[in-house]
């Protein structure tokens, strides 16, 4: 290739690169901005959410137009391939993020027409640490850190070792009181779609480590899957 | 082109096409299989269920090769170009629908210790909906019929209809008989799970109708989504 298009080539790919980033950036703060609508019990916010999901998609969308035209006129090999195959992987896995903080919202509506449960809190502490898991494995994405992207990977059981924890104590609460059934109910979908963005973190760990090191990460994951 | 490529291109696009029926295959299997599972307790077969899912990833990998393949080397344009990016994007979502009849299978094995509960008979029911929802859209696929596409797209309502209102009479058998409550807790992800397997039924009946006419199948769809 003449040195001209090999730059522009290169440019294309980080150009790819910096939209997943981006689109990681907007997945991100639906998580967080989710999260808050839950544990201050804040419509708007939720609302917000909702409503700006949308753009989350297109971001997909655009990445994937970008991807489909460096195949065809770039034709990418080993490294090159595997960049523009991971923004692909990377931004399924951020549109499902996305659409699990925008059920997380529509739950926070539900949520706030009945009375304020204690377990919020919970669900918010679970909610902390798959936030960060996220922020952790978009930072690893930016830095091509396959290191930070294995410690994300390793520490997905935590995630679900919260979530375990969290669908026993919803079940006790319920067991105790009828009344809270339904907000239990809501608070356990809500607890299984951290515990999923956590799963998604991890699969986005994973295509990090076959991006930077071409190789899997492992055939078998060694975390305990969530199993309720 | 030289007609000889001209024919083993479309041979090529013909090919991944039946990949994707094929994995369609594999994965209404699964929901099948799984759905037995709980309505017949039936321990081996879940555990079948979920020792055959690496095939359906296997499947899906399968056809992302098969694509990048024929972006980089046929470099297809308008209605061929739909061809590879709709099997692509129908892999997803199938990949997903076989992870979902997994996790069916896991609670399967949870509900089995347990005493059995009148309620998997709703369940069941449900799961024949989605099921068969999965098995049309996977027909109008291999008809490329945009038709039988919006027939199933327009049915999802039933689904979700189906399962708001087993999530309702689940939380009443919570409150009734909180002894209840492990088991109808995962019911209630069984129940959300086929939901989701109808939502995933959907997309792919988007994808049909964008690979046959060119256009997206609406912006907004006309379903009530699933509020709980």
């Amino acid at each position: 290739m003449a040195e001209h298009t090999v730059k522009a080539f290169s440019e294309e790919l980080d150009a790819i690169a910096q939209e997943v980033a981006r689109m990681g950036g907007l997945a991100e703060t639906a998580v967080n901005d989710a999260l808050s609508a839950v544990a201050r019990r804040d419509t708007e916010l939720a609302q917000v959410v909702i409503q700006r999901d949308p753009k989350i998609d297109a971001a997909q969308r655009e990445i994937e137009k970008r991807a489909i035209k460096l195949f065809a006129l770039r034709q990418p090999m080993a490294s090159d391939l595997r960049v523009v195959l991971t923004a692909w992987r990377i931004a399924g896995e951020l549109e499902r993020v996305g659409d699990l903080a925008k059920n997380i919202a529509k739950r926070a509506l539900i949520l706030n027409q009945d009375e304020p449960i204690q377990l919020t809190r919970s669900v918010e502490r679970m909610g902390k640490i798959a936030g960060a898991h996220l922020k952790q494995v978009l930072d690893a994405y930016a830095n091509k850190d396959v290191q930070a992207a294995i410690n994300v990977w390793n520490a997905d059981d935590n995630i679900d070792a919260h979530y375990n924890s969290l669908f026993r104590e919803l079940l006790t609460y319920m067991i105790e009181d009828p009344r809270m059934i339904s907000s239990c109910a809501h608070l356990l979908f809500i607890a299984k779609n951290l515990e999923r963005i956590g799963d998604h973190g991890t699969n986005i760990a994973e295509y990090i480590h076959f991006l930077v090191t071409g190789e899997e990460i492992a055939t078998q994951r060694p975390r305990a899957e969530a199993a309720e």
